[in-house]
């Protein structure tokens, strides 16, 4: 792991950009305490995994969670370029499921099971590695210690993750619908504490599939938080509410 | 208003019996500012509806809600025994429409409509004119000034309310299933801010009219809470992140 930049933002979070093997990701930090309080402790982590759009994208949105988590909560925060996103290379079986994706949506066709796995399956399959490689290199520093969270991004990716990590204690997913059926026997393994955000009128998910979701995860901790509006539409509030939740669970 | 009976409990709170005419009720308010401090302003009103057992039966449950309130965010908040509950006068159809009603369930058949028109239509026209009445009657005392928030209780009088009563700005509700059609109706046209719990395996609520009732309420600001487990398994989180929900709309 290599910091390739480093700036104290206003809040006094640091942010510093970095790079595992080819993958760049972004890591934000609290403010020390002020210098007559004793050196602060090693801070829980929560992983912010980003939809599959670049993180050039969606940084705006990330870094705000992350400086938010950090400022108010003491957590530090990090995130990794997901493969096939951003400026990492592309795979054609991705890129195929991808533009079959399209061409359905458009169509108003819906989506198939063949299309779904062919672009979520090898995704977990190549993400989860790189995510766990990521939590070894994170948690190598001296300023970060666990318990670790787990938020956002594409949800199979959260499940699978939620199952095979130990290290993630806590959860909190947005309920999607793009999820392959081997995922969905996946979530009834899924033991450890929920967070479910639920866009009630989700242009790009089905409710009845995020609601069938929701209860096939195994764990009896759940909560689902459902709003209006659609895809984008969470309200400001749900930040803070999903903050309390890491609060329970990595303090 | 009469107040029959005045304690100050162990944080601070002001715990206040009163009648208003032939019907009991409590009063919750919070403790005054320190001295050096400016006198306190008018504190924003919760009215915490209650279940029909009677207040004396669920006196822990409401006061705990009650206290948290007026001491963690200073809000006042207020009850008042529903009709036919406790030890008000009961009348013979919702005698008869209760009797009913534990006949179908102990026999493990559905609950007919005309059951619970019985039970809930008449309950709904007697209780909101005394809520009103209450609120009246409090919004008169000087360390109460709005707004108004309403909470709990049979759900159908919080929806006639939420309807007819402009000073109250917003509510909280716990999704039940025992809801008449025609309330399912004026659900439609409730248009202040919500926020309705759900507990995902309630033995006495059906989850899929719940989810349909969540659906059906006019207003765009809702938001639902699913947790796992009974009707009586809320977990404790649930208490800050409601009060939380007023602090946003009473404030």
């Amino acid at each position: 792991m290599h910091f390739t930049s480093e700036q104290r933002l206003d809040d006094g979070v640091l942010e510093r950009e970095f790079t595992l093997g080819e993958i760049p990701g972004i890591l934000w930090t609290p403010a020390p305490a002020p210098a007559p309080a004793p050196a602060s402790a090693p801070a829980p982590l929560i992983l912010i995994s980003p939809p599959p759009l670049g993180l050039r994208k969606v940084y705006p949105r990330l870094a705000g969670r992350a400086r938010y988590y950090a400022a108010e909560y003491g957590f530090a925060a990090a995130t990794i370029e997901l493969p096939g996103s951003g400026d990492r290379p592309r795979w054609a079986a991705a890129e195929q499921a991808r533009a079959d994706l399209r061409r359905v949506m458009e169509a108003g066709e819906p989506v198939g099971d063949e299309i779904i796995d062919a672009l979520i399956l090898p995704l977990v399959e190549k993400a989860v590695p790189e995510w766990q490689a990521a939590l070894d290199a994170l948690l190598a520093l001296p300023e970060i210690g666990g318990p670790v969270g787990y938020e956002g991004g594409v949800i199979s990716i959260g499940i699978r993750l939620a199952v095979v990590e130990p290290r993630i204690v806590a959860a909190g997913f947005f309920a999607g619908s793009l999820v392959p059926a081997a995922m969905f026997e996946e979530a009834r393994q899924v033991t450890i504490p929920l967070h479910v955000l639920l866009q009630w009128d989700d242009e790009g998910n089905d409710r009845q599939a995020a609601l069938d979701l929701f209860d096939a995860f195994g764990t009896q901790q759940k909560t689902l938080h459902a709003n209006m509006g659609g895809h984008t539409g969470v309200p400001q509030f749900e930040l803070d509410a999903g903050a309390r939740f890491f609060a329970r669970h990595l303090k």
